[in-house]
Formats: structure tokens, C-alpha cells, sequence
């Protein structure tokens, strides 16, 4: 289970923690994490002592059943128009000027610029990561939520592999593993399956397409589902019968061992991305690994902490993120494997099965 | 087949009319409408007389291979970086002033403040759907693409209705749903499918969940194909064999017919939302159709124009919109017929069949 009611707690701390009165949440999955609620659109306002949860007719009904530490309220024209009279109600001319911080990477342009034009009563702030942060460190009930969707997606993987030959299309068997998916119990997939054969496999993204699965080629095999929530993120080089390992796969095989080593609390994700790098640089495959070593994983299939080079963080215990080196040579061959863990208190656990 | 090098045109005159230099794109189907660009991250800087579209190591190959009206260029660091660094380079000190738009609505608050700290030879200028408004009009091209996954979603839909029976799971339907229009040949599901039964059918946006189909209940689908980017998007009420019309579906019905017939070039989507209202309204639903009547379709599941009271638009030839009047009782049924129509020169033209 979740506890809905923890995270309130720490957000309201967080707010307080960066002075501010309240808080504006547009981005979804942030409106999932802290009030239970799934529709495609939505806007909380927190104003300290309480949040008004703007949701429109489509999910009134929904957010009055299942919301959690907020009030959901109907809408009836737009959701700024209903947010600044929320606003104008709460504080009228000759309030005390009220900071109220909003999501600033999910808010768009054209809404800043707007709500620069109302009252004077609000003071915008533009906050970085402030839900984000919070989600990077999972409780149990998410770590469980994750090894879930990962026993899901592997046993969907497993009978995958049983219904597959060469000669079938690359959409037709990303149809087969999304089937397998849904059978199993998620509520879907997590991201447009990547089903990439021989050549293809070279297109770090390249999404199933209408290519025919050739004899003695490799497959590779990047999916997910998503079960109450949250999702699972693997990929997968398959090899069919009789057809050997590409000498770059047990480079990249090699890379993925030496960046789980790193793994433990107090380590720079940077570190994490440097161990793996530095295998696939010395095995002369630099240039031919261009993408970070990993990335957070949870409610999205891309959070904090990222394991690259960028923006490096210090590993905590509860950060959940993908395993993921990769060697690409172009119009050749690729391959990647990948695979999640947590950080625990003395070093990492894997959330899925590197064997399967 | 999409004539990039015209819409290209119409975006180069747009732009000019805005009195602008040039233009940045960061919404993906933008730029896959203007670039023939697919991936799920990309840039692309409009200097006038030339168009640099960013992209990371993911899709460079991708964009090289395929992308119209640009030169794709490799980035090291982040899309922001590597942006500041092309302006410096080609407005250094001393140069005039360049007027460069910004999508308003897609890029974020966070963008819009960073890109006020770089060099004063850029002056940024926030547009409103200057892209979504040429794809407003949809090229015969288009068109094409649009009935092509209808069929696909229609043939789909059919095959669907021969395997399902009272006593499966919402999510089960929904997976036997998407197979078939995966086998159909798209490339995806355009959204989440929408699977309710019985009195889940209140819900306007009911996404399939665990609950099981009982007898004698009516399901209502809400489902999509994306078929060589197209989306397709319908919604139908099946009711089981011996199940007998529910009241509200024949005002619902007549609702649709009276909003098609008032479709034709010179009206306003505001007056055929009226004309499926009115009827509504007339039957004592009105309190329970609180969604627009319809929306644009093509390269999103939502685009402009919207058939609504707000923000009406003036019709015109080549416009795609959906028309889906509903009627919910909270907790009892509901009941949505939607069907999706071009406009032509004289009316309009069904791009779906609303007898399957």
C-alpha cells in the first residue's frame, strides 16, 4: 500500500523548507504520487493548510471516490479560469502577499506569462524537482509495486519467447509481447515496445517497425508494463538457436557487471555511469555509446537520479533506477541490456532477473 | 503521400506574417508534421532560410535517413546548450536583432526564463498554435491517412465483437481489442482504450480496469489506432444480444445527427456543439453532457478545431473533427456516440462508418 498521507507530509515540508505558502501540481504523475489521482488532467492547488484538487466533469466522479489529501472540485469553463478565481476568492485586494511555488519544467510558457497578469496577491515562484526529489527516494510499498511489474513483464517476456520465430514482423511480435503484457495484468505498456532485428538493432530507439525478423539475426528487446501505477523497464537481447554472441555483447554484458559493483550508498551516480563507460572505452566502443548508463524509474519511465555524466547525485538508499550500457555500430548491429535495482543500505538490490 | 515541401511553405509565409526571423519547434508532432521527424526528442531551430533540427545520439541516424525541410545535427550536451551555442554562432555580438518565435503553449516556464538570460541579439516572441493551425487543414494526403486507420480500427473493432462475452474482465477486452488493431497494422493504440461496463459507462473516461463484464450490461468503447501517425478515435456502445436500447441512446443518437447536419465551410464549431446540445438539452440531459461536442484529429488525439462553446472557429474545407455527444448518470449509464467527419466544400464527409 501506499502511504499517501507520508508523502504529504514530506511535500508540505518541502514547500515550507524553500518558504513558500503553497504550491501549484500540474504535472500527472505528480498528481498520482501526492493525491491518489490518474485522470489526464488536472490541477492542485496547495495552499498550506489545504489542497483544492480542479478536475473537469470527466473525472469529478473519479477524484470524489479515490482522491487522497486533497478536495476535488468541479470545474466548469477552463482550469486557469477556475484556478484565479480560486485564487482571488482565497486572497481578496489587501491580503498579505501570498509565494506560491509552481512546477516549473511541466508549466508552460504561455501559463507564466498569464498568471503574471493577476492579482498582485501571488508571488509566482518557478521550483525545480521539488515532487520530483521527493519521488526519488521509494517507500516500500513502491519497491513492492515495482518487483511486481517486473515478475509481470518477465513472465510476459518468457511466453513471448515461446511464440516467436524469424520470418514474423517486428509490429507482430511487439503485438505478441504487449498481448502477453496485458494478459498478465497490467494496466498496459509502459512505452512503445522496442523490437529491433539484425541491422535495426543499431537505432538505440528503434521502435518496432514493419521488418521482417531474419534468420541468424539478433533481436533487441526494450519493454514495459505498467501495473497499479508504476513500470517496468527492461531490455533484452535475444539470440536464437545456434546463432553466437556478438563479441560486443560480452563488453556490454561486462560494462552493466562493473556499473551494479558501484552501486552503494554515497556514490555519485556520475561513478556509476563512469564504471560502465570506462569498460566500453577500453574495449574501443567510446563513440559507439552515446546515451547515460541508466535512469530513474518509478511512476515515469525516466526520473531522477540520472546515471550519466549530467547532473550527478548522490545515491541514497530507496533510489530505484535502470542498469542500461549499450554498444551501437550503425546500419550493423547494437546491443543494450538493462536492468533496475534499489539502493539499499549497504548496496543494491536487483529488482529484476538478470537471467531471464 | 505528405507533401512536407508545401507544409513547409505554409509554415515559412506563417512565420513571416507573425513578423518573425525566424521560429523554434520542441512539440513532437510538430515536428514530425514539418520534419518527418518521429523520434520522442528533438529541436529544430528555423533560421529563415534554413532549419537545424537538434537531435541526441538516439535518433541522429533515424533523422538523418528521413527528416524533410532540415539539416539534423548531432548534439553532445543538452538541447539547450547546444541551441545557445548555435544562436552565439550565428548572431555573434554586433549582429541585428533576430525576432525568434517560441511554441508558448509547449515549451516550458523554465525554458522561457533561461532563454531570457542569453544573448540580447535573440528577442523571444511567444506564439499561439502558429504549427497546429496549419494542421487545421488536412492535405488530401492525410485525409487518406485518416480513413485508412479508421478501416483498420473498424475491421478491428469487428473482430473484437466476435470474441468477447459477458463474464471477461475490462482489461481483457481491452487487450483483445488492441491486438486486433495491432494484427490490423498499426503502429500502436492512439490512447489509452476506454472499456467501461454497466454503470462504469458513467464515467466519461473510464479506462478498462479489472471490473468483469455482467450480463445484460452495455460496454462502451472509446478506442484508437495510430497507423502511420494518424490516429483514429471512435466510441461505440455495444449492447449484448437481447439487451434493448437505453432512452438516453437515442437522444444521444439524434444529438449526433443534428450536430452532422449543421456541418458545412462558413459555420462555426461553436453553433454545431449548440446543435447536438439543444437536443440534449431538449430531452432534460443537459446537467449530464458536460464535454465539448468534438475535436480535431490528425497527428494528435486532440487538436483544433475544438466543437465547443469556447474558442469557436470558423469551418473550413479539410478540417477533421470528431462529433461525440454523451449522456452520463453518475453511477447508472452512460451512453457517448462519436464518429469523425472531414470537412468539404459543400458538407462534410464520414471518415468513419457509424453503421459498424
Amino acid at each position: 500500500m501506499h502511504d499517501f498521507r507520508h508523502r504529504y507530509g514530506r511535500f508540505l515540508t518541502a514547500i515550507e523548507d524553500r518558504g513558500l505558502d503553497g504550491f501549484l501540481v500540474q504535472h500527472r504523475p505528480n498528481l498520482a504520487y501526492l493525491f491518489n489521482f490518474t485522470g489526464s488532467a488536472g490541477l492542485a492547488c496547495c495552499l498550506g493548510h489545504e489542497t483544492i484538487l480542479l478536475v473537469d466533469s470527466r473525472y469529478h466522479e473519479q477524484a470524489r471516490a479515490t482522491a487522497a489529501n486533497c478536495t476535488p472540485r468541479l470545474i466548469r469553463g477552463s482550469f486557469e479560469q477556475a484556478l484565479e478565481e480560486l485564487l482571488n476568492d482565497r486572497f481578496p485586494g489587501g491580503s498579505s502577499r501570498q509565494r506560491l511555488g509552481l512546477e516549473a519544467t511541466h508549466a508552460s510558457c504561455d501559463f507564466w506569462l498569464r498568471i503574471q497578469t493577476w492579482s498582485a496577491a501571488v508571488e509566482w515562484a518557478p521550483e525545480h524537482d521539488l515532487i520530483e526529489t521527493l519521488r526519488t527516494i521509494k517507500e516500500p510499498g513502491e519497491i513492492d509495486a515495482l518487483v511486481h511489474a517486473f515478475e509481470l513483464a518477465q513472465g510476459a517476456y518468457a511466453r513471448f519467447l515461446d511464440q516467436i520465430s524469424p520470418g514474423l514482423a517486428e509490429v507482430r511480435m511487439a503485438g505478441i509481447l504487449e498481448m502477453e503484457m496485458r494478459e498478465a495484468g497490467g494496466e498496459g505498456t509502459a512505452f512503445p515496445t522496442i523490437m529491433a532485428s539484425g541491422p535495426r538493432s543499431s537505432l538505440p530507439h528503434g521502435v518496432a517497425g514493419g521488418r521482417i525478423w531474419g534468420e541468424e539475426e539478433l533481436l533487441l528487446i526494450d519493454f514495459g508494463i505498467r501495473s497499479g501505477g508504476y513500470l517496468s523497464d527492461l531490455t533484452r537481447i535475444h539470440l536464437p538457436r545456434g546463432v553466437g554472441k556478438p563479441e560486443i555483447f560480452d563488453v556490454v554484458s561486462e560494462a552493466q557487471h562493473a556499473a551494479l559493483d558501484s552501486i552503494r550508498p554515497g556514490v555519485r551516480s556520475s561513478d556509476v555511469d563512469r564504471a560502465a563507460r570506462r569498460v566500453i572505452e577500453e574495449a574501443g566502443h567510446g563513440d559507439h555509446f552515446q546515451h547515460g548508463t541508466g535512469h530513474g524509474l518509478g511512476l515515469e519511465v525516466h526520473e531522477l537520479p540520472r546515471i550519466s555524466p549530467i547532473r550527478p547525485q548522490t545515491l541514497e538508499p530507496g533510489m530505484v533506477f535502470t542498469v542500461e550500457p549499450g554498444i551501437y555500430l550503425p546500419g550493423r548491429l547494437g546491443v543494450r541490456i538493462e536492468d533496475v535495482v534499489a539502493v539499499t543500505e549497504t548496496g543494491y538490490r536487483l529488482l529484476s532477473d538478470p537471467d531471464r
